[in-house]
């Protein structure tokens, strides 16, 4: 059977992507409507993979390519080539995904030695014929035949020079006639075969060439890049040429059905006159309005309008056009659903809402949670003028503007007399809490997008930027050196986390106002705003509304402190998914760890511990009560040993030292024997979580004990506490055995005591693959599985994100090994497999299990529905992702539903 | 239906163990046999089952006990407990599985204030009748009532101070009645409860209290250890008693029909004249041998040399056998396969094998690879008087001499003019290979069995003690201090690192003569040995050859050096299925490595590799012609960062120190700020293997130049190089793609250049958990995979191996959530599963897919059971442990074979 390998335009419609292409699709889809598109055919899909499979064209396409051309020439009412009054059509690639100028286009063809004479004539412009002809030798000439494009481009350098001119356009027909010789000899000489002067030839081999470059390697590395299959093939648009630079009647433009830039309503675009469309994108020349083309031709400017109404109510969507007018003639190119930014994308969902064009489901659908995110950090004004000194990693997005500091004492000072402050630090560390919270931004020397930097930042909604190499921080002198330029303290500087640009002085800020919608709680100020931001806040509050009518995830926070837990009900979580725990034994109370570490008595060990229960009780006391009603899941302990020690090498720096200078600190040498006892290669891999806690006995209890207490003085008022307890890298079950019996007893003893009944469930981090693959055992004895998939995919791939993320990162996004950081988007393929495999174990062992995720990727858009899709049942991701981890909740199921 | 829950002894046999237990089972067969045994019955496994599980013995158990009790009576001729001449009962646990000494025994059972006057009046004997009294009540309240055993210590220790008497032996009549009612009053005050009275109340509470035994905590925790599963319970041995201690004609014994410490033929045993059991184990008296027994009653030697003969025979293999002698009447009361040295293993299997007792295959599965270790190293005399000075890790077995030396240079300096030395550091690192192999032995003071120092040693064959945490060793002063004990540079000291124990001063060794007969090689002298030795020498190598025989799995070794490849064909290895080249980058050349990551400009670094080619094609070729005609699978550079770099906190001393003291170093500030830019908090997560092959252009490419230039050479002189290439620490497919192709055209250019074929495999090892996941995607671009389950085993479990073995791998085992170190025995349920996924997945996609192990565990015996079952193709394991992995492969064959 012979298949069908071409479609003229007006057989074809916008849902055969596939087969046609994105644009072949929409090309096909306006010739349906009747809208004047220049006629044409596609060449589909399954041709390209023929061809790429054969490595020659197939016959069949030969003949149907002979019978498309006949038709087109019918319609156009010209021969492809004619001496005359030749066809030239347009060989265009066109994928079902968008792949820009990943790909080949060439134009003109049709043109030789004869029909330049013939289109001179015809279009009384010889200087138009000759540019034709020399685009198309050199667009054929690099493209199809493959000639180093440089060649090309030195002769026509050489020939603007000698009619001692700047720009192509001032070329006179003289010299446009000559660069068609040189052109051809080019082409001879480095060939050895001259330039088809056949147009079906010349047409063969474009259409060939676009095959091609399909598997161009830049096209094959953008693919695996945007996660675009490698077997789809793309489709050719041929199509019959119109030109806009005819004369004063002629021009071309792009135009959008609404304002893609704020999402206002009416019609939005440029128009040049005499022009095509590489001179726009080149602009040389600067464009009009829409409203300056209704000026010069009122009938092409209504009939455009008219075709806009039509397309977007046809589309459903804002669409974004190209149009020619060729001699008053109004043409459409091309069309497609237009991009936007983040505010127009939720403003014009719900327009088309309200204008009944689309359901809510279709809205949500047309929003993500990266736009979101966009809309909840503050931004630079766009308007003002700025330079960078310096770029870094765009760590957590957002703009901020303070004061340099280089301590984090000094932060919290500056910020308590109301100073905005920036805190530069080589790195930072738990220790450097007080000084994040305190700062307006955050930049780091070291460190990438998952540094603690960046993750505290990005789970207070902080901006940061982190790994700026270029700058380099002086503790002792307490500034900083960028080449030259000096930042001392007090200094103003300004950081955009979005682009990871660093600027001095201060640039002036816009402040989301989403955020201050969703901070304004009923007793606050009412926020004053325009009308314009009123609509987005609006129509950001519906689509999440409607998003979490439709979810299935739950969704809660990750927050370790009494503001955290506040701003995270605000924000709409629902619990807390995991409270940490390790900032309970920092500040003043991490003498107790060291105390801990290093007792070599029961007597000291519970000395420490027990001067402890009273102080956590109270923490936990306030966090559950800021949560009342909602489930706070509380993770035991799960220090880093080497985070809560002095450094190694600085005791052996001073030890050396005092040495040197013959003073004795012998406190100093054993502090530096113990530290050197517990000194581990590979903290990660270390004695942690819990380990330590079956390693250090009552550490665990200790916490317990504070919990249940905390739990009976909340009852005792009245309230109605739900606390989880969650065990921290757990490999075998009898590691969870051991602490939950521990723990029952524990909480047995506070409810005897007290007289109150705790029902608390005990669980544990899936954050390990050995926990993972044993996740049937563990199940029996765990009452829920929070996935820990940040430990989780260091374990898996076997690297520390501290370490290798700078390191080599940013060359296997350039190899294509990873098309994104595992640490942002959960890897399906392998950590995700871990998580199919403990879900389904783990289920079956144990039905009643609850599934959670808490790390990073909880609040990540992608990973969310992958989430979704797996049968967990919330995600829990610092406060400020909550609404976006709403909305992505409600579109994966939309999308899973889509596909049952 | 009623079950059968007691078995008379003649009632069942030595198959029944799973029903009637070990012991049971044995008594059984013996007296199915016709031996002499007292007679008795025996309560099944499953009426314990079901007594643990009603928390009581069942009524059917109640009415079983009446009756075989009836039967016992009828047999013996007396009544339990009667007034006059009393049965009297012992009531023993037998479970399927040994576990000495972990559940309770109660003898004596029938005796009260009657039958005492009773038995005293029978035998003639007053003392005896009462001290049997005496150690009833003794018994019964400590085992079957729960009182603390101390409380009647106390006492008897009180009654032997009164009487002026050192032992129980010689407490007279007096005593031992007024022992009576002491021990009767604590029983009442402790309890409340009167001694029972009834001898059938005493036999049920007798027979519960050992039902209750299956469950203590000591014992759950001995089965986890010894990996018995919890839910077999055990049987319960009621017999009538007999008695050694009645006078001259009576005694007990213990025999072994041959020498189990040496193997050699003919009957064994001690014997020790009117003495109970427990008096031979208390040794307070010297035993006699078997041959004083024929001098005092030949009859009864005779009677047991042919039960002896007639047990041998049935059981076909060496046996064990208690018995007693009462009033010159033999009474056998167990039997049992006796334990034996490794030695002895191997020599009776094969005599059994000659004597046409037993076939071949059961002299394989006789003997196991841990006794063949055993017998490869050299051990301490065991004649020779010695006390340890401090104990650690017994890291590596055999025993070695030597004086003491603490840096590797004067370890070679010393071992090149003659001297054995052991050398002693804190822990080793790759730059001691020089040291390592100049020793005779090695002590660290830190780490544990899987250190540096360890794994080199076990792979050498050389003894080690590591973490000996006692000995604290001062590099400055050239010393060690144990206490107060100094060990000076070139003391002699002696370590076995068998028990972990460290003397003072030489102790005489014995080196393995096992080892001497693998290395005699055709050209070597004739090894001196005395007959014992041959024979041994000759079994071993039998069973040896009978297991190649057999055995699925191919053996390779894990060797880097030609030393190490000649040693590894020695002992039969069948290739190399591991070469690092680590130490090709070592020594001299370490520069490079430094040069490479410090390189700034291509040249510098081009420059730095060109330099390693010839190197390194050299050491390639001695080594693939050394292997001619067999696999060499050489894994490309996997350095762990830190070990190539100099010490960061070193550095920082000295630059501290330089400043101090106003030096000016810029030289050593520059290097610090370069390994602190390099320097990684996690090295083992860090820039290794594959990463540093992509991050560092050129490096693998070096590598894959020599191999192939090293092959090429040796084919134009004839010879079959037979080489593979393994990539490290691939986690996606697309990192061995690239390396492939780059090794791929390598390979090309040199085939080209030298006009030969080069056929090489390139395949990855799979030790991240990723790799196992995606296994079946990676195996399209795979030859082979080699499972690196060190690695593995880090990644999966979450722990580094240098970091926590020493710190909490004892309370794991304590605890019960290890039973081995994952590092020595593969995890079956975590790192095992990923395997069975990787094997699975792997085959799916590529059938042809070659597959071997190359961890640590590839010379473990129970790992490679596991590895035979999973269907790998090959282990290569330290070239010592090749024999052992023959054997066990061949054992793993046909155990695999019987369960089908």
């Amino acid at each position: 059977m012979k298949s069908q390998l071409i479609y003229a335009f007006e057989d074809g419609n916008k849902d055969q992507k596939d087969l046609l292409g994105g644009k072949g699709a929409n090309l096909a889809e306006m010739t349906r409507l009747g809208l004047p598109v220049p006629p044409g055919f596609i060449i589909t899909t399954d041709a390209c993979k023929e061809y790429l499979e054969l490595g020659k064209a197939p016959i069949e396409l030969d003949i149907q390519v002979t019978s498309a051309l006949r038709h087109l020439e019918v319609q156009a009412g010209k021969i492809l080539g004619d001496a005359n009054d030749p066809l030239l059509v347009s060989v265009r690639s066109g994928a079902k995904f968008s792949m820009p100028g990943m790909m080949e286009t060439i134009l003109n063809v049709g043109m030789n030695d004869e029909s330049v004479l013939g289109l001179a004539k015809i279009s009384m412009n010889e200087r138009f014929a000759w540019d034709a002809y020399r685009r198309l030798i050199q667009m054929f000439g690099k493209t199809v035949m493959g000639i180093n494009g440089e060649l090309f481009a030195i002769e026509l350098e050489k020939a603007k020079q000698q009619q001692n001119i700047d720009v192509d356009f001032d070329l006179n027909v003289a010299s446009l006639e000559k660069l068609v010789e040189t052109f051809k000899n080019i082409i001879k000489t480095q060939t050895g075969s001259t330039f088809p002067q056949d147009p079906r030839t010349q047409l063969d081999m474009a259409i060939n060439s676009v095959f091609d470059s399909w598997n161009t390697e830049r096209a094959k590395l953008y693919r695996r890049r945007e996660r675009i299959p490698n077997d789809l093939g793309t489709a050719v648009n041929v199509g019959m040429m119109v030109f806009g630079n005819m004369g004063d009647s002629s021009g071309t433009g792009v135009c959008f059905t609404r304002d893609p830039a704020t999402g206002s309503p009416g019609v939005y675009g440029d128009y040049l006159q005499i022009a095509q469309g590489e001179d726009v994108v080149s602009g040389i020349r600067n464009p009009l309005s829409l409203n300056d083309l209704k000026q010069i031709m009122p009938e092409v400017y209504a009939e455009l309008v008219a075709i806009m109404r039509k397309l977007e109510i046809h589309y459903r969507d804002l669409c974004d056009i190209e149009f020619t007018v060729e001699n008053g003639k109004l043409w459409i190119l091309q069309t497609r659903i237009g991009k936007r930014t983040a505010a127009a994308a939720f403003r014009i969902a719900m327009q088309l809402v309200d204008e009944h064009l689309i359901t809510l489901d279709e809205a949500l659908m047309r929003v993500s949670g990266s736009q979101l995110v966009q809309l909840m950090f503050p931004q630079f004004d766009k308007l003002s003028s700025k330079s960078a000194i310096a770029t870094g990693i765009a760590a957590s997005p957002g703009a901020a503007v303070g004061r340099a500091v280089f301590n984090s004492e000094v932060a919290q000072e500056w910020a308590s007399r109301g100073e905005q402050v920036i805190l530069i630090r080589h790195e930072t560390n738990p220790d450097d809490l007080g000084g994040l919270i305190a700062a307006a931004g955050i930049l780091t020397s070291k460190g990438g997008k998952t540094s603690h930097a960046a993750v505290v930042a990005r789970g207070m909604g902080k901006t940061a930027v982190c790994g700026v190499e270029a700058i380099h921080v002086d503790y002792q002198l307490n500034l900083a050196m960028c080449g030259s330029i000096k930042i001392a303290e007090g200094d103003l500087i300004s950081i955009d986390g979005s682009s990871g640009e660093v600027y001095l002085g201060a640039i002036a800020v816009e402040p989301s106002v989403i955020v201050k919608f969703f901070e304004s709680g009923p007793g606050s100020d009412p926020i004053e705003i325009d009308a314009e931001d009123a609509e987005l806040i609006s129509a950001v509050d519906r689509i999440l509304q409607h998003a979490d009518s439709r979810r299935r995830l739950k969704v809660r926070a990750n927050a370790d402190t009494t503001d955290d837990a506040k701003m995270a009900r605000k924000l709409g979580a629902e619990g807390i998914g995991l409270c940490r725990t390790e900032h309970m034994f920092l500040g003043e109370r991490r003498i107790v760890i060291e105390r801990l570490v290093l007792a070599e008595t029961k007597e000291e060990r519970e000395l420490a511990l027990e001067a402890l229960v009273p102080l956590q009780r109270e923490d936990f006391k306030q966090l559950f009560e800021t949560m009342d009603g909602l489930t706070v899941t509380v993770r035991l302990l799960d220090p880093p040993l080497h985070e809560f020690l002095p450094d190694i090498s600085q005791l052996k720096v001073e030890v050396a030292l005092n040495q040197e200078r013959g003073q004795v600190d012998s406190a100093k040498k054993e502090l530096l024997l113990a530290v050197e006892q517990l000194h581990e290669v590979n903290p990660m891999l270390g004695l942690r979580g819990v380990r330590l806690g079956l390693v250090i006995p009552g550490l665990y209890g200790l916490q317990v004990k504070a919990i249940a207490e905390a739990m009976a003085d909340l009852i005792s008022i009245g309230k109605s506490p739900i606390v989880e307890i969650m065990v921290p890298l757990v490999a075998s079950y009898m590691e969870l055995q051991i602490i939950k019996n521990e723990a029952r007893l524990i909480i047995q003893e506070v409810e005897q005591l007290r007289s109150v009944s705790l029902s608390i469930n005990i669980g544990t981090m899936i954050e390990l693959p050995r926990a993972a693959l044993t996740a049937g055992r563990i199940a029996t004895v765990a009452d829920f599985f929070s996935f820990g998939t940040n430990d989780l995919t260091q374990t898996t791939w076997g690297f520390s994100r501290d370490d290798v993320e700078a390191e080599f990162f940013s060359l296997y996004l350039e190899k294509g090994i990873l098309t994104i950081s595992p640490f942002e988007t959960i890897d399906i393929d392998g950590v995700g497999e871990l998580i199919r495999i403990a879900v389904d174990r783990g289920r079956k062992a144990n039905p009643t299990l609850h599934l959670g995720v808490c790390g990073e990727h909880g609040g990540d858009p992608e990973s969310i529905h992958f989430f979704h899709a797996t049968g967990i049942h919330y995600v829990s991701c610092s406060p400020f992702r909550v609404p976006v981890a709403r909305l992505e909740a409600g579109r994966a199921a939309l999308a899973s539903a889509m596909y049952l």
